[in-house]
């Protein structure tokens, strides 16, 4: 695998926005101890890797996420015009950041839900979102509301596209009938297939929605010492190894491009401030498994054989 | 709270009926030991209460509900044009008031379902229903001849609407591509939040289908004495308790409250013929909880905090 | 029941083909010991009984039952065209007959599909099939390639209609969203009644697509000797026996009435090779049971009464 290698781009729905495979997750951002400098170097790195969308959430860091690339993009503004910035809300954790909130819950009132795409846009100092997602599904989540709240963002300029986070196909159905949703940002990874098997990513392909995939390296239990793994984790790693030895590419490609290679056709995220890391999820990008390699790394997860 | 609050009232559908969002549930009725003047007394403080919806089964009170009913409105015909009148059918139960029954069974047959509404009519001397809902998911449901019945219900003018009561989303959608259903009536409470997460009320609401609900203050085990309670049960009690405190009403207000606040708009049933309880639920529809309120409350239920 | 009881036809969705009610399954025609002459018999017999279409799939018999039919349609090649003809594809097995299989997997490329139907017509020695199934859910399954390989079939003239086999509903909904599909081959029996109640016969009929049921008979499971039964199998073999001896027709011409009196209209595949067996299948297409012995049937399966 050359390091040349760069993330290509994919138009995420009928009508939506073009974001690169792979996504920034900036969600650790605050516990790399850089610099606003060193910020400013690495989205310029990501950008050299073809990686041109940021993934955010208000509550990223303790609510300080995207302040810290707001810095970074003060810092370096022509920034600003070559990222697709993807945040978040919905949630609201207890926080000193936040001293009104007496316990964590959801709240996706019109009045919040503008209120933080507003804040979001200042703490990272840009002018528009491409993409707000609903965090998590609320159950008292009123779609006519949501879609009113939407509509009032869009027409302001402050937002361009919509979609959800952890949603059931029923809660996207119900928000899709009010407001189109360009995607549904969920996680996958060979640690937790769910998605693949309840029928969310059937609903993104027939929708023509591609997915964004979080938490797609299972937390990097894959990738912990055999010893420390339970024996689910070994067998996957087992067969990860031996497929990276066959493409001679790591094992965290392989996992990687086991995702990228289904047909709903995912944006996977990163969630790394190392270099090395970022570029092994590119990577993936240029990986076709053969059905034999992902099936063996399916049944290796399910532990047992197909049908 | 004042005594003097009513119940509102919703249309429950496009094109559905008008219906108090509270709901007078006669379930156990021939429980409570009124004469039938007695019950004439009971639905004129009912109505004095804006509750202007009856709800009903055939085989309520093992067959003889709707003819207790039935013998109040003999008394006081003008009670006929002040309700909206629910039923149900579907069910066979064992009785000695249906020799014929051999074993309890669902039966959606056309000739059951339009023997059952006409069976209603007389024995609640009424000349029509405003909702007959089929009471549980048969299995052999028919979805064309079930809509066959209801058309001839309703084009003799019979019956005005027709719903569902325990449908799944699958029963729901397959009956509701043959014909209009205005309400699934389903339980809800918060011991029992299934309806919340399973997608029902999902739904309902993208149809703008209200849903009815019954069982909503959990069979009474809200209400036990403390140490009759299990653990979940008194986590519930505990934090209804703080907020009725809060708001200076009674913890099943705060209960139906926490229902009635869906988005999808649910009607309450109540179950109870003590008029001081009645009062208890349409107080409930003057009520808002903050959402830290109804999280705390779902938390307490969830045994969890959200995601 | 008369010896002369023949299956009835059924059109298996709208604008789809024609099949007889009762489908001759030929998973184990290899382990039958007939030489191609007596297939030719077992064929002919089938006919007499109003059977008119067979059950195959690629990977039956270790990739060889199709062959062996195929002897004995090159015998006797009238029964082309009085047979419609289904199979399946989309499982690769480990078999010395397939050497490059190094795992069982899925494969649903429209390479393999069309590869597969191709060699399933060598096989079989007919020129069209009347109906091709994807075996089972393929993870990776491509909804617009596979379209494309179906369109490319039916424009050849090499396959008439299209389906799935063990699709859930999303499964199905997504594939359905991009090519017509006439069925969905599910296991139903009273020993698994899973598709009863997870909305697949719902779905199917929703949409108007008569199911195709596997296993009807749970395997042979109920008809094995009382003392080899598991609790729940003696409870229904118990009722079955009962019922059977009411209407004077065996125990497996009831479990398959149970099936077929579903108002989805299912299709019942056979798996035996003894007459007299797919006689008493045939005899179901006759009889129709009562509510009350189609859910007795029912509870002693869920081993509970109706709600």
């Amino acid at each position: 695998m050359s390091m040349s290698t760069s993330s290509p781009r994919l138009q995420i729905a009928p009508n939506g926005p073009e974001f690169s495979r792979i996504v920034l997750g900036l969600w650790r951002l605050g516990s790399w101890q850089m610099t606003a400098q060193q910020r400013v170097s690495f989205l310029e790195q990501a950008l050299a890797l073809g990686i041109t969308t940021i993934d955010q959430a208000d509550i990223y860091g303790d609510y300080q996420s995207e302040s810290l690339l707001g810095e970074a993009i003060a810092l370096a503004p022509h920034l600003r015009d070559q990222f697709q910035f993807v945040s978040k809300c919905g949630i609201k954790l207890v926080s000193d950041k936040r001293p009104a909130h007496g316990m964590q819950h959801y709240d996706t009132s019109a009045a919040h839900i503008i209120a933080s795409a507003e804040q979001s846009l200042r703490a990272m100092q840009i002018e528009q979102l491409d993409l707000l997602l609903i965090h998590r599904p609320d159950p008292l989540m009123d779609a006519d509301e949501i879609a009113g709240a939407f509509r009032h963002l869009q027409e302001s300029g402050k937002v361009r596209y919509f979609g959800v986070s952890n949603f059931t196909n029923s809660q996207f159905e119900l928000l899709a009938s009010r407001f189109p949703l360009v995607t549904n940002q969920v996680e996958l990874s060979l640690l937790h297939m769910q998605a693949l098997h309840d029928g969310t990513l059937d609903l993104c392909q027939q929708l023509r929605i591609a997915p964004m995939i979080w938490s797609a390296l299972g937390g990097g239990n894959l990738f912990r010492l055999l010893a420390e793994q339970d024996e689910r984790s070994q067998r996957i790693s087992a067969v990860l190894a031996r497929i990276a030895a066959e493409l001679e590419v790591s094992p965290g490609t392989i996992a990687l491009a086991w995702i990228l290679q289904h047909p709903s056709r995912p944006l996977v995220l990163t969630g790394s401030g190392r270099l090395a890391a970022i570029q092994e999820a590119v990577n993936a990008t240029a990986i076709t498994l053969s059905r034999e390699q992902w099936f063996a790394l399916w049944c290796a997860s399910a532990g047992k054989n197909v049908d």
